[in-house]
């Protein structure tokens, strides 16, 4: 089973790299670029074909490693 | 509008930061992963209520900065 976790921050964390990001657009011409934040994604593939099992392991995952909860949301989304 | 590019490296590429955190989550006692890619996500703002426009934008954005188009792919989702 693959599944996707995604960690973006908070409203109202700052994000100093998303604005360099929007930085470097306006100055590479791209205009119409109000706001960047950086986030970021794990691809994860599992053993098991338990949904039930696979989004407790995922939940795991993110709440133990992938995430800073202080800072950051997750979201599992499971892909088949 | 709103919009999330996603970047991802592509098949057959090394990612020795996805296999780190394979190992971390083994040893954290989360069982039945089978392997973890990492990559990034942003969540874009742009001024203009123009599907066509933003498209064209975030295109450009995605090849001339988001991604290292020789070893990663860019997603572009319109959110609304």
């Amino acid at each position: 089973m693959k599944a996707r976790v995604t960690v973006t921050l908070k409203n109202g964390v700052l994000d100093p790299q998303g604005k360099a990001i929007e930085s470097a657009l306006h100055s590479l011409g791209i205009d119409g670029v109000a706001s960047v934040r950086q986030g970021k994604v794990f691809d994860i593939v599992l053993d098991t074909a338990d949904k039930a099992a696979a989004e407790a392991a995922l939940k795991q995952a993110g709440e133990k490693l992938l995430a800073n909860t202080v800072i950051e949301n997750y979201k599992v989304d499971l892909v088949d």
